[in-house]
């Protein structure tokens, strides 16, 4: 074992919150745990400690060798879980001075608490997410299962624009010319009619953007949350689909706005019509009736008024309230995309967020303790994701916006001043990653939902530049790292578009203008997201990320995989990457099973190095040794 | 302006919270404050942002440039204060990609919120604190004013030891021959004694170690929260005390303890006599009468339970509260060390210290908004920082901690395994204050209580090896840090002292053993600190901070200081440092103020650099420029 001069010993330091190294990473209220530490064999360790702070106070727990290797040695301590969410770090004695390894890395200088790893106590993980690959679906057009519930031409007016019915594949009307109120006619029946495509896609779950009644496309102006839009099929096509769900074993969450309401809606208009309505309280005038608050001025989406104890009732704390009502039979979804919880229950010198998700998490899950709570936050959601609010957030920060700026292409749409269009180098997007991903619990890491695009998004391929490798690549990292990755409907098969509306094009049936390969590459790693344990279980820790190239190490119990990933334009020679960092023994054999290529010999683990084939251009690589 | 090849452009980027860079630092709900960014003018900037991130959704406000000169340009843009807590960061494009600039630094990788500089609204800063010299008693060892309230022989026994009474300057005690019932006679007229004393030392402000009534020489057992110790003088004597402070414009601060009381406190008394008591709620027995919690298991000091909402009405929510008891007339105390602060209202399963620190910050502020309220975290206080909690935390992490780190000498006392003997690099003490300081806000960073050593850690002088020219680095360096100076007493005549009980011996009284040179450097520091503006309320940015060196500056509208300190063991010949970082004009001159030598000469700010004389072993130097 010879680590390259650059590589100090403390690279080979390694812990997370996978049961390799918590003896159970889901524990309960004053159980005791095994904490678990990896160690280079030649680092010059006099003593190791866990350093955890139990009521505010530091305490040093000696830990001891267990077992080593030729490469690694395994230090353990047990650790009580007093408390609803544990910190803890290590402390390593060594001839160089005392190390610290926390969540965000080794280094000599101490850190708040804030940055410890994080261990929940009691915490209602939905297990069916070890397994799940989402598929996400905006209703109107995905597929047209029912012309009978079409919106006709007409149908009503929207800020001034007239419902129009478009024909299956025409380009969605930009806002202004069709405000949001062009309709192609998809709906939960077509949903249900393509279970058979999404199975063998290797999807395991569902996430519909919101189908409640409303009056645009995008339905997030809800004018009722307590029924299905008519127009896709209504409630009972709803169960239909639940049903159709179970039998083909596919879990199923909704899209909901706890953030606001839409303007017809009867809360609204009864608050309007009346301040004295039972829900004038759900909102904030500023001038009964026609000032109030909005979100972001928009005044067809009205601000709910968290305040209000009323409005606590509707949305979570009554039996038939929103988040609970759906959750129970005949519907019984698997659980809530909540839309726009970074602003929910916030405003201005009101903050009220944190106390809401506690109630709102603690209402669902004392129904149902694996009904997933997926927070919308496009930018920092750490605050919610600590245990006792949020199960995961849309994980733009912790995955999708650095991964897009390590991958970008030359964009064929105007964009804004303020986006960096200067690629980030390997070692920025693992940088953004970690201070994002690695400070919340990996309960929770585990759950937070990975996404390469969505409705809210340009498409993967389009900021990719309308390169599919670039989106291989994409879809390689997605798969394989910590958390729950989806699909955004047609990406699969190689759809572009821009900004929205442009990239909520109707799903293309038309099987001649698919990516057959693009969409078999999907095939295999959504296979192998779902039955790889060291995808299902496993801990992540990244290897190398540099410029071009990044690697990182999955391991569970009896599992080892390495991702290689390569982002330059030109084949890559010979290279010669450490990994006795990652625990690997000289010798060790490393098969590819997954990627953008098949090196033709397995490849071997010698001085702690690994030497691998040329690399073409932009290419992925899934090795198990 | 030659930058060193070394020192990016990115160096020179700077801003912090003082009035420099915030047009007011204790703006108001409601109004708009200039926030402004310093840029070096070689910086390849196209476009500026300032990044908040109002009710959770990012906004992005384009700066505009205001002034330059031929270093730096100053960028601008307004901020309106909607929210209690305004988080804020600075987005650069340029050629080289975005930058971010948050309170942990820049980089090209984004942060979570709680990196970001911070702004509170309507903070209730006691305004006193910019000038304060703080100067620690413990009551017992500091000057015995009168005889007849000493505690004699016998008085009582405690866990076995009968009280003692020893005469002056005979070291404490170990715990295990005197059980903290050796008393010397210090009391509070002895303190009014010496307000001559500790006038012409500088210091501006007392902070006291307990003195209720109890039944230890340390006080902590309070057995009385509303009455002062009869042997320390009683309340009689807190009220001459308070007299003679106004008279000398002293400011007083006491010690309680709100996470525990003693176990001869009336109010526990009563509750283990009886389950029904008034008062039995104030506590957990898990067996009544004899097993409850206390602090770390010391049964004589007995943790309070804050899930008694009587509990919280004694201790800060009635007028007769303890809390509000004290800062009235006629002892109108000027604030509170808060001990143990990190563990209060912590209980395990039970975590209600933010509601508590709420609660009780907003029950003293609306009486006494100048009141300081300041927390013992010997950890990790930064969670009850933001702005709504305490007013400042004895900043051990973001201080203490590192500085001695930086400047260990050889201990002659023995030292836990988990203590870092090897000294650490001035670049890792300074990461170290980073993580720690730079995340709360300014407001609250200018309030921080900075202490090289206190009744609970061995003296300074013990620390650093018994070396003074160590202790008069650390006095350089907290004397001009924001945030507010504390000297524990006898420290500045050169006191020794190892780990308690040994650190609390009496003050010397005889000059033949002062460290009189000693003593002069404190007042030269104590002078500076309370009448140069750059220290009262200017900024703060690191310069250098390599191995045994640290540069740093503090500015303010009319005054710029540079700090120098090394810490090497022989002289360090001529050293050429970048400051053209500082936004330090070519030809600028900078004078020697303060410190351990005197240059002869002026130093000139030459091509962005400064050429140092040669510095001494050990020494510190504070320049004006």
């Amino acid at each position: 074992m010879t680590p390259t001069p650059s590589l100090h010993w403390t690279a080979g330091l390694h812990h997370d919150g996978s049961a390799l190294y918590v003896s159970n990473p889901l524990p309960s209220l004053g159980e005791t745990v095994e904490i678990r530490l990896r160690v280079p064999v030649s680092a010059p360790i006099r003593r190791v400690f866990l350093r955890t702070a139990p009521d505010g106070e530091a305490a040093l727990e000696p830990m001891s060798q267990s077992r080593a290797d030729s490469v690694c040695a395994w230090w353990v301590a047990s650790l009580k879980i007093t408390m609803p969410l544990m910190h803890y770090r290590f402390k390593l004695m060594t001839a160089e001075g005392s190390y610290m390894l926390n969540a965000r890395g080794v280094s000599r200088a101490d850190s708040p608490d804030a940055d410890d790893f994080k261990l929940v106590a009691d915490f209602d993980a939905p297990a069916w997410l070890e397994e799940a690959v989402f598929y996400q679906i905006f209703p109107d057009r995905f597929h047209n299962g029912d012309p009978s519930n079409d919106v006709p031409d007409g149908a009503w007016t929207y800020k001034g624009f007239a419902t129009q019915r478009r024909a299956w594949g025409l380009p969605p009307l930009p806002w202004e010319q069709g405000g949001a109120v062009d309709f192609y006619g998809g709906d939960l029946q077509g949903i249900a009619q393509k279970l058979d495509y999404l199975s063998d896609l290797g999807v395991t779950a569902l996430f519909l953007n919101p189908i409640f009644t409303a009056y645009t496309n995008h339905r997030y102006d809800i004018a009722d949350y307590h029924h299905v839009d008519p127009h896709l099929g209504g409630d009972a096509a709803l169960i239909a689909l639940r049903a159709a769900c179970d039998r083909a074993g596919m879990r199923l969450i909704l899209d909901v706005t706890p953030n606001h309401c839409g303007w017809r809606n009867a809360w609204f208009t009864a608050a309007q019509a009346d301040p004295h309505a039972p829900t004038a309280s759900f909102f904030t005038f500023t001038h009964h009736p026609d000032s109030y608050e909005s979100w972001l001025g928009h005044k067809s989406l009205v601000k709910l008024n968290y305040r209000s104890p009323a409005l606590r009732d509707a949305m979570y704390r009554a039996p038939d309230s929103v988040m609970r009502y759906w959750l129970r039979e005949p519907y019984r979804i698997d659980g809530w995309r909540l839309d726009v919880a970074n602003m929910t229950a916030r405003q201005g010198a009101v903050q009220l967020s944190h106390d809401v998700w506690r109630e709102l998490r603690a209402a669902v899950k004392r129904d149902r303790p694996e009904a997933y709570l997926l927070g919308e936050h496009s930018f920092d959601g750490t605050p919610h994701l600590q245990g006792d609010e949020l199960d995961a957030s849309i994980d733009y920060q912790g995955f999708t916006t650095p991964l897009w700026g390590w991958l970008l292409g030359d964009l064929p749409f105007p964009i804004p001043d303020w986006m960096d269009t200067v690629p980030l180098p390997a070692e920025v997007m693992v940088e953004h990653w970690r201070r994002f991903r690695d400070i919340v619990p990996w309960a929770v890491i585990r759950q937070q939902f990975n996404q390469l695009g969505c409705h809210d998004t340009p498409r993967v391929r389009t900021i990719f530049g309308g390169d599919a490798r670039r989106v291989k690549i994409g879809v390689a990292v997605m798969m394989t790292m910590p958390g729950v990755p989806s699909i955004y409907y047609g990406d699969e098969i190689g759809m572009d578009g821009g900004p929205d509306p442009d990239n909520r094009r109707c799903m293309i049936w038309d099987e001649s203008h698919w990516d057959h390969d693009l969409r078999a590459y999907h095939q295999t790693f959504t296979r192998l997201r779902r039955e790889a344990p060291a995808l299902r279980q496993g801990g992540y820790q990244v290897l190398h990320a540099q410029g071009d190239l990044l690697l990182y190490q999955r391991q569970s119990a009896d599992q080892r995989l390495l991702v290689l990933t390569y982002r330059g334009q030109t084949p890559l020679p010979d290279l010669c990457l450490p990994v006795w960092h990652a625990g690997l023994p000289d010798g060790s054999l490393l098969r590819a099973i997954a990627g953008t290529f098949s090196p033709t010999q397995p490849l071997q683990v010698q001085a702690g190095h690994l030497t691998l084939p040329e690399l073409p251009p932009l290419s992925a690589l899934v090795l198990e040794g």
